[in-house]
């Protein structure tokens, strides 16, 4: 079951830190520019410096898609130097009809080869059921995001509560094969803490860590379960760009470091 | 303005019909199996076939994404064979946060050259605003689909709304270029004939024809404007897969010419 996988990971790398993979050509260092692929090498240097320290990589598709093929053929390559002792996320937030759904599912799942995938639940359950049926295969689905237009239509009332929270609702329903988890944005946290007592035991993703203005602390305590775990704080740009030099990769680590450090103490907290 | 655009394409084309461009692998004829490239192969005959009776041609990412790279220049290829007198509508249903929906938008808008998008409007005006910006682009945002998981969350009641009317009422308040559109399932017909009231002046993308079970009369008759235009009716299978014979170009013709002929009898009544 991907959720006890999750579990077992995060316990081995005493990590709930996630490094989203968004890579961008303009901010790519530029001592990396002559090179074959700059965003492959960079990502390659980046993982080394840090794979110790995360409990997985969430490459965002949309980044590799704006490079065309090579895009994909990077997205490819770069999770090769994953190793398996952390979990990825391919981050798409796909949702399609079924027989549509299944190509998405098996092009994340099969060809590259994600251990998990994000989802977009507007399209209600057979635009999500082809990625739920092998249960070592994670499914992380959009429920309260991180940004502005969250309060367009997520935050909406139906009937008393709102969307996001029946969107939860409905996950928990679904989650029988144990490998469903949600996205959060941590820049919400008074509704992390009701939604975390909704779903006690299912993995959550909470992406809105630094640029975005989400606190680390509350995300920490009020994300994570009572072991103090199954919390996944996402950081991209605040890591993967701490330096722009010849030092980046070092200067990513020192910053997952930071981050990983001030995790635990948290969720030790939690669990405790 | 895109609106317009599609209004003189359909008039041009004096068809409402729109192919969907969902090639499978395990769906193209044998005769073609051996070639270098099946897939582009088998999109340049449709397309030759049948690009007189068209308003559009709709590909579907998934279908090309589950190829891996070559798919990916498959789909840029197949696009260079879609004459200009047709819109082409990339379907992939993006939605995400700002700075990655503006990825995407580069990545379909400029980089496949797509005139229009389909996107989910779940995560709300940052999502899709990146989309909007050049008023020569569509964007066809998710109202209710033509899938079974429409019932999930679009059908919600919102106070005394559905979810779906909610998001149709936010798409024409978005709509200041006059380049939004709305996916709206052939499969709903009432409430098709609902909406198009509120939207009298939107683009209505209508899937759901054929195999899905929905009607071509009521798609017609409640979709168009007061015109007979402005709805786009989308069918696939039905039409590209009609043979799997040596004949599936011409067999595809036949079809699609049955359609845009029933069509043109049914928009005839709508605007007389």
């Amino acid at each position: 079951m991907f959720t006890q996988l999750l579990r077992e990971i995060q316990i081995k790398q005493d990590s709930l830190l996630c490094i989203g993979l968004d890579v961008d050509v303009d901010k790519i260092p530029a001592h990396l520019q002559s090179m074959t692929n700059p965003a492959l090498e960079f990502n390659r240097q980046i993982i080394e410096a840090t794979h110790d320290l995360v409990c997985a990589y969430k490459p965002n598709l949309a980044f590799y898609e704006a490079m065309g093929e090579g895009g994909i053929t990077t997205l490819r390559e770069t999770l090769k130097f994953i190793p398996k002792s952390v979990l990825t996320i391919g981050d798409g937030k796909r949702g399609d009809i079924g027989n549509t759904a299944e190509r998405y599912a098996k092009s994340l799942f099969e060809d590259f080869g994600f251990d998990s995938v994000t989802v977009n639940p507007y399209m209600g359950f057979d635009s999500v059921e082809p990625f739920l049926t092998n249960p070592e295969k994670g499914v992380f689905i959009l429920a309260l995001t991180s940004n502005s237009g969250s309060k367009d239509f997520q935050r909406l009332k139906v009937g008393i509560k709102p969307l996001y929270e029946k969107v939860v609702h409905t996950a928990k329903k679904w989650n029988v094969n144990q490998n469903i988890g949600i996205v959060f944005g941590a820049t919400h946290p008074k509704e992390l803490q009701r939604i975390r007592k909704i779903v006690p035991y299912m993995p959550i993703l909470i992406p809105g860590i630094g640029k975005q203005g989400g606190d680390l602390k509350s995300a920490i305590r009020y994300g994570c379960d009572k072991h103090g775990q199954l919390a996944i704080i996402n950081a991209g740009r605040s890591i993967i760009y701490a330096s722009s030099g010849k030092d980046f990769a070092d200067a990513a680590r020192v910053e997952a470091k930071k981050m990983v450090e001030e995790m635990r103490t948290y969720a030790g907290q939690v669990s405790s």
